[in-house]
Protein backbone atom coordinates (compact mmCIF):
# COMPACT_ATOMS: atom_id res chain seq x y z
CA UNK A 1 0.00 0.00 0.00
CA UNK A 2 1.50 3.57 -1.37
CA UNK A 3 0.98 6.55 1.11
CA UNK A 4 -1.57 8.88 -0.12
CA UNK A 5 0.63 12.32 -0.52
CA UNK A 6 -0.65 15.24 1.47
CA UNK A 7 -3.34 17.58 -0.80
CA UNK A 8 -1.08 19.47 -2.52
CA UNK A 9 -0.54 21.52 -6.62
CA UNK A 10 -0.51 17.86 -8.04
CA UNK A 11 -3.94 16.55 -5.96
CA UNK A 12 -7.08 15.78 -8.38
CA UNK A 13 -10.32 17.17 -7.55
CA UNK A 14 -13.23 15.18 -8.06
CA UNK A 15 -16.67 16.44 -6.98
CA UNK A 16 -20.23 15.60 -6.99
CA UNK A 17 -23.21 18.11 -7.55
CA UNK A 18 -26.82 17.34 -6.69
CA UNK A 19 -29.72 19.58 -4.61
CA UNK A 20 -28.97 17.22 -1.99
CA UNK A 21 -25.19 15.65 -1.75
CA UNK A 22 -25.13 12.37 0.66
CA UNK A 23 -22.07 11.31 1.84
CA UNK A 24 -21.68 7.69 -0.04
CA UNK A 25 -19.28 9.28 -2.79
CA UNK A 26 -17.45 11.43 -0.83
CA UNK A 27 -16.69 8.44 1.63
CA UNK A 28 -15.91 5.60 -1.22
CA UNK A 29 -13.76 7.71 -3.82
CA UNK A 30 -11.76 8.87 -0.60
CA UNK A 31 -10.66 5.65 1.07
CA UNK A 32 -10.13 3.90 -2.33
CA UNK A 33 -7.88 7.33 -3.42
CA UNK A 34 -6.36 6.10 0.48
CA UNK A 35 -6.20 2.67 -0.02
CA UNK A 36 -4.33 2.92 -3.84
CA UNK A 37 -2.19 6.07 -2.89
CA UNK A 38 -3.45 8.16 -5.16
CA UNK A 39 -3.25 11.97 -5.17
CA UNK A 40 -6.89 13.12 -5.58
CA UNK A 41 -9.41 14.23 -3.16
CA UNK A 42 -13.10 13.91 -3.48
CA UNK A 43 -15.86 16.57 -2.56
CA UNK A 44 -19.57 16.74 -3.03
CA UNK A 45 -21.34 20.34 -3.66
CA UNK A 46 -24.55 21.67 -4.02
CA UNK A 47 -25.50 24.33 -6.41
CA UNK A 48 -28.14 26.70 -8.11
CA UNK A 49 -26.20 27.27 -10.83
CA UNK A 50 -25.41 24.49 -12.99
CA UNK A 51 -23.92 26.18 -15.66
CA UNK A 52 -21.87 28.39 -13.77
CA UNK A 53 -20.59 25.05 -11.57
CA UNK A 54 -19.92 23.50 -14.83
CA UNK A 55 -17.78 26.26 -16.12
CA UNK A 56 -15.47 25.78 -12.90
CA UNK A 57 -15.40 22.33 -13.44
CA UNK A 58 -13.55 23.20 -17.09
CA UNK A 59 -11.85 26.62 -15.45
CA UNK A 60 -10.73 24.37 -12.30
CA UNK A 61 -9.73 21.42 -14.83
CA UNK A 62 -11.59 19.54 -11.98
CA UNK A 63 -10.98 15.97 -13.12
CA UNK A 64 -14.31 14.29 -12.82
CA UNK A 65 -18.12 15.02 -11.61
CA UNK A 66 -20.92 12.90 -10.47
CA UNK A 67 -24.01 14.24 -11.95
CA UNK A 68 -27.19 13.81 -9.63
CA UNK A 69 -31.18 15.03 -9.35
CA UNK A 70 -32.08 17.43 -10.90
CA UNK A 71 -28.90 17.99 -13.69
CA UNK A 72 -28.71 14.46 -15.33
CA UNK A 73 -30.10 16.27 -18.28
CA UNK A 74 -30.03 19.75 -17.81
CA UNK A 75 -26.30 19.20 -17.65
CA UNK A 76 -25.77 17.24 -21.05
CA UNK A 77 -26.04 20.64 -23.47
CA UNK A 78 -23.21 21.95 -21.54
CA UNK A 79 -20.53 19.31 -22.30
CA UNK A 80 -18.30 18.26 -25.24
CA UNK A 81 -20.02 14.97 -26.05
CA UNK A 82 -21.74 11.69 -24.48
CA UNK A 83 -20.20 8.10 -24.62
CA UNK A 84 -22.48 5.39 -25.32
CA UNK A 85 -23.85 4.76 -22.10
CA UNK A 86 -25.36 8.57 -21.45
CA UNK A 87 -26.50 8.28 -25.01
CA UNK A 88 -28.61 5.26 -24.67
CA UNK A 89 -30.65 7.06 -22.15
CA UNK A 90 -29.95 11.09 -23.14
CA UNK A 91 -29.17 11.54 -18.84
CA UNK A 92 -25.55 12.00 -17.32
CA UNK A 93 -24.57 10.82 -14.03
CA UNK A 94 -20.81 11.24 -14.47
CA UNK A 95 -18.74 13.46 -16.09
CA UNK A 96 -15.03 13.12 -17.26
CA UNK A 97 -12.58 15.86 -17.96
CA UNK A 98 -9.51 14.97 -20.67
CA UNK A 99 -7.90 18.46 -20.82
CA UNK A 100 -10.82 20.62 -21.12
CA UNK A 101 -13.07 18.18 -23.05
CA UNK A 102 -15.80 17.27 -20.88
CA UNK A 103 -17.91 13.66 -21.48
CA UNK A 104 -21.58 12.82 -20.35
CA UNK A 105 -21.00 9.09 -19.19
CA UNK A 106 -23.90 7.05 -17.49
CA UNK A 107 -22.56 4.57 -14.47
CA UNK A 108 -25.79 3.86 -13.17
CA UNK A 109 -26.92 2.44 -16.81
CA UNK A 110 -23.41 0.68 -17.12
CA UNK A 111 -23.61 -0.88 -13.28
CA UNK A 112 -27.52 -2.56 -14.08
CA UNK A 113 -26.27 -3.77 -17.30
CA UNK A 114 -23.53 -5.37 -15.14
CA UNK A 115 -25.28 -6.55 -12.57
CA UNK A 116 -27.96 -7.79 -14.64
CA UNK A 117 -25.60 -9.67 -16.92
CA UNK A 118 -25.77 -13.46 -16.14
CA UNK A 119 -29.99 -12.86 -15.87
CA UNK A 120 -31.95 -14.95 -19.09
CA UNK A 121 -32.80 -12.40 -21.09
CA UNK A 122 -36.04 -14.13 -21.73
CA UNK A 123 -37.35 -13.49 -18.16
CA UNK A 124 -40.22 -11.73 -17.34
CA UNK A 125 -40.16 -8.86 -15.07
CA UNK A 126 -42.33 -5.85 -13.54
CA UNK A 127 -41.09 -2.36 -12.83
CA UNK A 128 -42.34 -0.13 -10.56
CA UNK A 129 -41.06 3.67 -11.24
CA UNK A 130 -40.95 6.54 -14.20
CA UNK A 131 -37.93 8.45 -13.02
CA UNK A 132 -34.56 9.30 -14.60
CA UNK A 133 -33.40 5.88 -12.55
CA UNK A 134 -36.04 3.59 -13.80
CA UNK A 135 -35.31 5.07 -17.24
CA UNK A 136 -31.43 3.94 -16.65
CA UNK A 137 -32.88 0.30 -15.81
CA UNK A 138 -35.44 0.06 -18.24
CA UNK A 139 -32.90 0.64 -20.60
CA UNK A 140 -30.52 -1.30 -19.24
CA UNK A 141 -32.93 -4.25 -19.52
CA UNK A 142 -33.87 -3.27 -23.19
CA UNK A 143 -30.26 -3.04 -24.15
CA UNK A 144 -29.46 -6.52 -22.60
CA UNK A 145 -32.63 -8.31 -24.56
CA UNK A 146 -34.92 -8.01 -22.23
CA UNK A 147 -38.59 -7.71 -23.92
CA UNK A 148 -41.14 -9.12 -21.73
CA UNK A 149 -41.89 -6.59 -19.03
CA UNK A 150 -44.04 -4.40 -17.71
CA UNK A 151 -43.62 -0.77 -16.34
CA UNK A 152 -46.14 0.04 -13.42
CA UNK A 153 -46.46 3.48 -12.75
CA UNK A 154 -49.28 5.36 -10.89
CA UNK A 155 -47.73 8.47 -13.13
CA UNK A 156 -49.65 7.37 -16.78
CA UNK A 157 -47.66 10.11 -18.84
CA UNK A 158 -44.15 9.81 -17.54
CA UNK A 159 -45.09 5.47 -17.25
CA UNK A 160 -46.44 4.83 -20.51
CA UNK A 161 -44.03 7.55 -22.35
CA UNK A 162 -40.79 5.55 -20.83
CA UNK A 163 -42.72 1.63 -21.52
CA UNK A 164 -43.42 3.15 -25.10
CA UNK A 165 -39.80 4.18 -25.21
CA UNK A 166 -38.25 0.75 -24.64
CA UNK A 167 -41.22 -1.25 -26.21
CA UNK A 168 -42.42 -2.45 -22.89
CA UNK A 169 -46.03 -2.93 -21.66
CA UNK A 170 -47.43 -0.32 -18.96
CA UNK A 171 -49.50 -0.80 -15.87
CA UNK A 172 -50.84 1.95 -13.70
CA UNK A 173 -50.57 -0.19 -10.55
CA UNK A 174 -49.18 -4.10 -9.64
CA UNK A 175 -51.82 -6.22 -11.08
CA UNK A 176 -49.33 -9.36 -11.38
CA UNK A 177 -46.14 -11.09 -10.75
CA UNK A 178 -43.03 -11.89 -12.64
CA UNK A 179 -40.20 -13.37 -12.26
CA UNK A 180 -37.71 -10.73 -11.80
CA UNK A 181 -39.40 -7.40 -9.36
CA UNK A 182 -37.84 -4.45 -9.58
CA UNK A 183 -38.12 -1.36 -7.21
CA UNK A 184 -37.13 2.12 -8.75
CA UNK A 185 -39.28 4.10 -6.49
CA UNK A 186 -38.44 5.13 -2.94
CA UNK A 187 -41.24 2.73 -1.75
CA UNK A 188 -39.03 1.00 1.30
CA UNK A 189 -36.52 3.90 1.66
CA UNK A 190 -35.83 5.49 4.92
CA UNK A 191 -37.30 8.32 5.64
CA UNK A 192 -40.91 7.77 6.32
CA UNK A 193 -41.51 4.57 3.69
CA UNK A 194 -39.66 2.13 5.52
CA UNK A 195 -42.44 0.08 6.06
CA UNK A 196 -44.20 -0.36 3.03
CA UNK A 197 -43.41 -2.92 0.17
CA UNK A 198 -43.48 -2.26 -3.44
CA UNK A 199 -45.11 -5.71 -4.46
CA UNK A 200 -47.20 -7.85 -2.73
CA UNK A 201 -45.89 -10.94 -0.13
CA UNK A 202 -47.39 -12.78 -2.81
CA UNK A 203 -45.47 -11.79 -5.61
CA UNK A 204 -42.51 -11.74 -4.11
CA UNK A 205 -43.00 -15.49 -2.90
CA UNK A 206 -43.28 -15.88 -6.48
CA UNK A 207 -40.77 -14.50 -7.65
CA UNK A 208 -37.11 -15.74 -8.50
CA UNK A 209 -35.08 -12.45 -8.39
CA UNK A 210 -36.05 -9.04 -5.99
CA UNK A 211 -33.77 -6.21 -7.26
CA UNK A 212 -34.23 -3.12 -5.06
CA UNK A 213 -32.52 -0.07 -6.49
CA UNK A 214 -33.26 1.43 -2.78
CA UNK A 215 -29.91 2.47 -1.36
CA UNK A 216 -31.41 3.46 2.26
CA UNK A 217 -31.90 0.75 4.05
CA UNK A 218 -29.29 -1.57 2.69
CA UNK A 219 -31.91 -4.53 3.39
CA UNK A 220 -35.41 -3.00 2.69
CA UNK A 221 -38.05 -5.18 3.64
CA UNK A 222 -38.43 -5.95 0.03
CA UNK A 223 -35.52 -7.41 0.21
CA UNK A 224 -35.66 -8.88 3.75
CA UNK A 225 -38.64 -10.78 2.27
CA UNK A 226 -37.10 -11.89 -1.14
CA UNK A 227 -33.81 -13.13 0.82
CA UNK A 228 -35.69 -14.89 3.83
CA UNK A 229 -37.88 -16.37 0.61
CA UNK A 230 -34.42 -18.02 -0.56
CA UNK A 231 -34.97 -15.78 -3.44
CA UNK A 232 -32.02 -14.00 -5.34
CA UNK A 233 -31.48 -10.46 -4.82
CA UNK A 234 -29.86 -7.45 -6.36
CA UNK A 235 -29.53 -4.35 -3.62
CA UNK A 236 -29.38 -0.90 -4.13
CA UNK A 237 -25.42 -1.00 -2.56
CA UNK A 238 -24.54 -3.22 -5.72
CA UNK A 239 -25.98 -0.60 -7.69
CA UNK A 240 -24.56 2.28 -5.66
CA UNK A 241 -21.25 0.42 -5.46
CA UNK A 242 -20.72 -0.67 -9.03
CA UNK A 243 -21.53 2.89 -10.07
CA UNK A 244 -19.16 4.55 -7.78
CA UNK A 245 -16.16 1.74 -9.00
CA UNK A 246 -16.93 3.11 -12.61
CA UNK A 247 -16.50 6.51 -11.53
CA UNK A 248 -13.43 5.94 -10.00
CA UNK A 249 -12.02 3.71 -12.99
CA UNK A 250 -12.97 6.37 -15.28
CA UNK A 251 -11.15 9.08 -12.92
CA UNK A 252 -8.44 7.64 -12.37
CA UNK A 253 -7.41 4.98 -14.90
CA UNK A 254 -7.19 2.47 -11.82
CA UNK A 255 -9.00 -0.61 -11.32
CA UNK A 256 -9.12 -2.03 -7.70
CA UNK A 257 -9.30 -5.03 -6.15
CA UNK A 258 -12.81 -6.39 -5.02
CA UNK A 259 -11.97 -6.26 -1.35
CA UNK A 260 -10.43 -2.64 -1.78
CA UNK A 261 -13.73 -2.11 -3.13
CA UNK A 262 -15.64 -3.89 -0.48
CA UNK A 263 -13.76 -2.05 2.17
CA UNK A 264 -14.51 1.17 0.72
CA UNK A 265 -18.00 0.09 0.17
CA UNK A 266 -18.24 -0.66 3.79
CA UNK A 267 -16.71 2.66 5.29
CA UNK A 268 -19.31 4.52 2.99
CA UNK A 269 -22.29 3.25 3.97
CA UNK A 270 -20.79 3.70 8.01
CA UNK B 1 -7.96 17.87 20.05
CA UNK B 2 -10.90 16.68 18.24
CA UNK B 3 -10.50 14.79 14.98
CA UNK B 4 -11.52 16.19 11.68
CA UNK B 5 -14.47 14.04 10.12
CA UNK B 6 -13.88 12.63 6.97
CA UNK B 7 -14.66 14.58 4.03
CA UNK B 8 -18.78 14.25 2.93
CA UNK B 9 -21.28 17.04 1.90
CA UNK B 10 -20.79 19.63 4.98
CA UNK B 11 -17.30 19.56 4.29
CA UNK B 12 -16.12 23.62 3.15
CA UNK B 13 -13.46 23.78 0.64
CA UNK B 14 -11.11 26.46 0.50
CA UNK B 15 -8.77 27.22 -3.03
CA UNK B 16 -6.23 29.20 -4.25
CA UNK B 17 -5.86 30.09 -8.18
CA UNK B 18 -2.32 30.95 -9.35
CA UNK B 19 -0.10 30.60 -12.59
CA UNK B 20 2.16 28.35 -10.87
CA UNK B 21 0.84 26.32 -7.46
CA UNK B 22 3.37 25.94 -4.94
CA UNK B 23 2.28 23.89 -1.93
CA UNK B 24 2.45 26.07 1.21
CA UNK B 25 -0.88 26.81 1.28
CA UNK B 26 -2.47 23.41 0.79
CA UNK B 27 -0.39 21.73 3.27
CA UNK B 28 -0.48 25.13 5.72
CA UNK B 29 -4.35 25.05 6.27
CA UNK B 30 -5.06 21.46 5.60
CA UNK B 31 -2.97 21.05 8.44
CA UNK B 32 -4.63 23.07 10.70
CA UNK B 33 -7.99 21.79 9.80
CA UNK B 34 -6.56 18.67 11.36
CA UNK B 35 -5.13 20.20 14.12
CA UNK B 36 -8.25 21.99 14.82
CA UNK B 37 -10.67 19.16 13.84
CA UNK B 38 -12.31 21.65 11.34
CA UNK B 39 -14.70 20.42 8.32
CA UNK B 40 -12.81 22.09 5.61
CA UNK B 41 -10.33 20.94 2.81
CA UNK B 42 -7.78 23.30 1.05
CA UNK B 43 -6.69 22.48 -2.65
CA UNK B 44 -4.57 24.73 -4.99
CA UNK B 45 -5.91 25.02 -8.76
CA UNK B 46 -4.07 26.57 -11.99
CA UNK B 47 -6.76 27.99 -14.82
CA UNK B 48 -6.37 29.65 -17.73
CA UNK B 49 -9.79 31.16 -17.25
CA UNK B 50 -10.30 33.53 -14.76
CA UNK B 51 -13.82 34.38 -15.09
CA UNK B 52 -14.85 30.64 -14.92
CA UNK B 53 -12.72 29.99 -12.18
CA UNK B 54 -14.63 33.14 -9.80
CA UNK B 55 -17.80 31.67 -11.60
CA UNK B 56 -17.39 28.15 -9.82
CA UNK B 57 -16.38 29.51 -6.25
CA UNK B 58 -20.13 31.58 -6.62
CA UNK B 59 -21.74 28.57 -8.47
CA UNK B 60 -20.14 26.17 -5.54
CA UNK B 61 -20.14 27.85 -2.55
CA UNK B 62 -16.50 27.37 -2.15
CA UNK B 63 -15.50 29.21 0.92
CA UNK B 64 -12.40 31.47 0.15
CA UNK B 65 -10.13 31.52 -1.94
CA UNK B 66 -6.21 32.64 -2.06
CA UNK B 67 -5.38 34.75 -5.29
CA UNK B 68 -1.50 34.63 -6.71
CA UNK B 69 0.88 36.22 -9.80
CA UNK B 70 -0.80 37.01 -12.39
CA UNK B 71 -4.57 37.67 -11.12
CA UNK B 72 -4.44 39.89 -7.95
CA UNK B 73 -5.68 43.13 -10.26
CA UNK B 74 -7.48 41.19 -12.64
CA UNK B 75 -9.92 39.89 -10.38
CA UNK B 76 -10.81 42.80 -9.07
CA UNK B 77 -14.04 43.47 -11.37
CA UNK B 78 -15.33 39.42 -10.74
CA UNK B 79 -16.00 40.12 -7.01
CA UNK B 80 -18.45 42.16 -4.78
CA UNK B 81 -16.03 44.03 -3.08
CA UNK B 82 -13.00 45.12 -1.44
CA UNK B 83 -11.96 45.09 1.73
CA UNK B 84 -9.69 47.64 3.63
CA UNK B 85 -6.93 45.94 2.78
CA UNK B 86 -7.39 45.22 -0.96
CA UNK B 87 -8.45 48.80 -1.71
CA UNK B 88 -5.40 49.75 0.10
CA UNK B 89 -3.11 48.69 -2.96
CA UNK B 90 -5.90 47.84 -5.57
CA UNK B 91 -4.75 44.46 -5.15
CA UNK B 92 -6.50 41.33 -3.89
CA UNK B 93 -4.86 38.00 -2.72
CA UNK B 94 -8.02 36.68 -0.84
CA UNK B 95 -11.26 36.02 -1.97
CA UNK B 96 -13.80 35.16 1.23
CA UNK B 97 -17.43 34.02 0.29
CA UNK B 98 -20.52 34.92 2.32
CA UNK B 99 -23.53 33.10 0.68
CA UNK B 100 -22.58 34.07 -2.77
CA UNK B 101 -21.08 37.75 -1.72
CA UNK B 102 -17.64 37.60 -2.70
CA UNK B 103 -15.20 40.23 -1.40
CA UNK B 104 -11.35 40.62 -1.64
CA UNK B 105 -8.96 41.27 1.26
CA UNK B 106 -4.93 41.68 1.23
CA UNK B 107 -3.29 39.40 3.61
CA UNK B 108 -0.04 40.21 2.06
CA UNK B 109 -0.40 43.73 2.98
CA UNK B 110 -2.14 42.93 6.03
CA UNK B 111 0.70 40.76 6.95
CA UNK B 112 3.36 43.06 6.16
CA UNK B 113 1.44 45.98 8.74
CA UNK B 114 1.81 42.88 11.43
CA UNK B 115 5.34 42.18 10.87
CA UNK B 116 6.74 46.33 10.58
CA UNK B 117 4.71 47.10 13.27
CA UNK B 118 6.99 47.70 16.50
CA UNK B 119 9.71 49.16 13.69
CA UNK B 120 9.77 53.36 14.03
CA UNK B 121 8.37 54.39 11.30
CA UNK B 122 11.24 57.44 11.03
CA UNK B 123 13.17 54.94 10.64
CA UNK B 124 14.95 54.81 6.57
CA UNK B 125 14.47 51.94 4.18
CA UNK B 126 15.91 50.98 1.07
CA UNK B 127 13.28 48.32 -0.46
CA UNK B 128 14.03 46.82 -3.86
CA UNK B 129 11.16 45.56 -5.96
CA UNK B 130 8.37 47.19 -8.23
CA UNK B 131 6.14 43.95 -8.68
CA UNK B 132 2.75 43.46 -6.92
CA UNK B 133 4.25 42.68 -3.79
CA UNK B 134 6.68 45.17 -3.46
CA UNK B 135 3.20 47.84 -3.77
CA UNK B 136 2.01 45.47 -0.87
CA UNK B 137 5.28 46.30 1.23
CA UNK B 138 5.37 49.69 0.18
CA UNK B 139 2.23 50.61 0.71
CA UNK B 140 2.10 48.77 4.25
CA UNK B 141 4.86 51.11 5.08
CA UNK B 142 3.48 54.43 4.01
CA UNK B 143 0.34 53.54 6.13
CA UNK B 144 2.11 52.32 8.73
CA UNK B 145 4.00 56.14 8.95
CA UNK B 146 7.06 55.47 7.16
CA UNK B 147 7.92 59.05 4.96
CA UNK B 148 11.67 58.56 4.24
CA UNK B 149 12.28 55.43 2.25
CA UNK B 150 13.19 54.95 -1.19
CA UNK B 151 11.88 52.07 -4.18
CA UNK B 152 15.06 50.95 -5.87
CA UNK B 153 14.07 49.11 -9.37
CA UNK B 154 15.59 49.00 -12.55
CA UNK B 155 12.17 49.25 -14.36
CA UNK B 156 12.21 52.55 -14.42
CA UNK B 157 8.40 52.69 -15.52
CA UNK B 158 7.54 50.80 -12.92
CA UNK B 159 9.83 51.79 -10.02
CA UNK B 160 8.83 55.72 -10.82
CA UNK B 161 4.82 54.74 -10.60
CA UNK B 162 5.42 52.94 -7.72
CA UNK B 163 7.86 55.33 -5.75
CA UNK B 164 5.18 57.86 -6.60
CA UNK B 165 2.32 56.27 -5.47
CA UNK B 166 3.32 56.56 -1.59
CA UNK B 167 5.60 59.64 -1.71
CA UNK B 168 9.27 58.09 -1.63
CA UNK B 169 12.09 58.18 -3.66
CA UNK B 170 13.33 56.08 -6.56
CA UNK B 171 16.60 55.02 -7.76
CA UNK B 172 17.89 52.46 -11.01
CA UNK B 173 20.45 50.78 -8.34
CA UNK B 174 21.14 50.62 -5.08
CA UNK B 175 23.65 52.83 -4.35
CA UNK B 176 23.13 53.73 -0.57
CA UNK B 177 22.23 51.16 2.13
CA UNK B 178 19.72 52.55 5.06
CA UNK B 179 19.02 50.94 8.65
CA UNK B 180 15.88 49.34 7.25
CA UNK B 181 16.54 47.05 4.04
CA UNK B 182 13.64 45.25 2.02
CA UNK B 183 13.97 43.04 -0.63
CA UNK B 184 11.07 42.43 -2.88
CA UNK B 185 12.44 41.02 -5.56
CA UNK B 186 13.55 37.52 -6.72
CA UNK B 187 17.26 37.64 -5.56
CA UNK B 188 18.32 35.27 -3.93
CA UNK B 189 15.78 32.90 -4.70
CA UNK B 190 15.59 28.89 -5.43
CA UNK B 191 16.07 28.27 -9.00
CA UNK B 192 19.41 30.23 -10.05
CA UNK B 193 19.16 32.91 -8.14
CA UNK B 194 20.22 31.53 -4.86
CA UNK B 195 23.62 32.93 -4.53
CA UNK B 196 23.35 36.84 -4.62
CA UNK B 197 22.74 39.23 -2.60
CA UNK B 198 20.19 42.01 -3.02
CA UNK B 199 22.03 44.31 -0.84
CA UNK B 200 26.46 45.41 -0.64
CA UNK B 201 27.82 43.14 2.13
CA UNK B 202 28.42 47.07 3.36
CA UNK B 203 25.04 47.53 3.42
CA UNK B 204 23.91 44.57 5.16
CA UNK B 205 26.82 45.17 7.99
CA UNK B 206 25.40 48.77 8.53
CA UNK B 207 21.65 48.21 8.24
CA UNK B 208 19.67 47.59 11.28
CA UNK B 209 16.75 45.09 9.88
CA UNK B 210 16.53 43.21 6.66
CA UNK B 211 13.72 41.77 5.98
CA UNK B 212 13.41 39.52 2.65
CA UNK B 213 10.16 38.34 1.39
CA UNK B 214 11.68 35.48 -0.63
CA UNK B 215 9.85 32.38 0.88
CA UNK B 216 12.46 29.94 -0.91
CA UNK B 217 14.90 28.71 0.37
CA UNK B 218 13.79 29.96 4.21
CA UNK B 219 17.00 31.24 4.98
CA UNK B 220 18.30 33.56 1.67
CA UNK B 221 22.33 34.69 1.69
CA UNK B 222 20.96 37.82 2.15
CA UNK B 223 19.48 36.80 5.74
CA UNK B 224 22.12 34.82 6.43
CA UNK B 225 24.73 37.78 6.40
CA UNK B 226 21.74 40.12 8.44
CA UNK B 227 21.80 36.92 10.87
CA UNK B 228 25.75 36.02 11.27
CA UNK B 229 26.21 40.24 11.96
CA UNK B 230 23.27 40.49 14.52
CA UNK B 231 20.83 42.14 12.77
CA UNK B 232 17.12 41.67 13.31
CA UNK B 233 15.29 39.89 10.58
CA UNK B 234 11.99 39.10 9.07
CA UNK B 235 11.61 36.76 6.68
CA UNK B 236 9.50 35.39 3.69
CA UNK B 237 8.45 32.78 5.94
CA UNK B 238 6.96 34.82 8.18
CA UNK B 239 5.26 36.50 5.08
CA UNK B 240 3.96 33.91 4.32
CA UNK B 241 2.69 32.37 7.27
CA UNK B 242 1.19 35.71 8.70
CA UNK B 243 -0.82 36.01 5.25
CA UNK B 244 -2.09 32.69 5.50
CA UNK B 245 -2.87 32.35 8.81
CA UNK B 246 -5.23 35.21 8.19
CA UNK B 247 -6.89 33.69 5.46
CA UNK B 248 -7.14 30.81 7.77
CA UNK B 249 -9.02 33.01 10.20
CA UNK B 250 -11.12 34.93 7.58
CA UNK B 251 -12.13 31.85 6.55
CA UNK B 252 -13.11 29.65 9.67
CA UNK B 253 -13.52 32.15 11.95
CA UNK B 254 -11.26 30.16 14.04
CA UNK B 255 -7.74 31.83 15.57
CA UNK B 256 -4.81 28.91 15.95
CA UNK B 257 -2.70 29.47 19.13
CA UNK B 258 0.81 30.24 18.10
CA UNK B 259 2.30 26.45 18.66
CA UNK B 260 -0.45 25.27 15.97
CA UNK B 261 0.50 28.03 13.27
CA UNK B 262 4.39 27.17 13.59
CA UNK B 263 3.61 23.13 13.37
CA UNK B 264 1.29 23.74 10.83
CA UNK B 265 4.27 26.28 9.32
CA UNK B 266 6.75 23.77 10.03
CA UNK B 267 4.82 21.03 7.89
CA UNK B 268 4.23 23.77 4.93
CA UNK B 269 7.76 24.52 4.47
CA UNK B 270 8.38 19.91 4.46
Amino acid sequence: MTMKPPIGRDTRLCMSLSARPGNFGSRFHNRLYELRGLDYVYKSFSTRDLPGAVGGIRALAIRGCAISMPFKEAVIPLLDGLAGSAAAIDSVNTIVNDDGVLTGYNTDYAAVVALIADIDPATRFVLRGSGGMAKAVAAALRDSGFRDGTIVARNAGAGQALAALYGFGWAAAVTEGAPLLINVTPIGMTGGNEDELPFSADAIAACDIAFDVVQYPPETRFLQAARAAGKRVITGTEVATLQALEQFILYTGVRPTAAEVAQAAEFARG
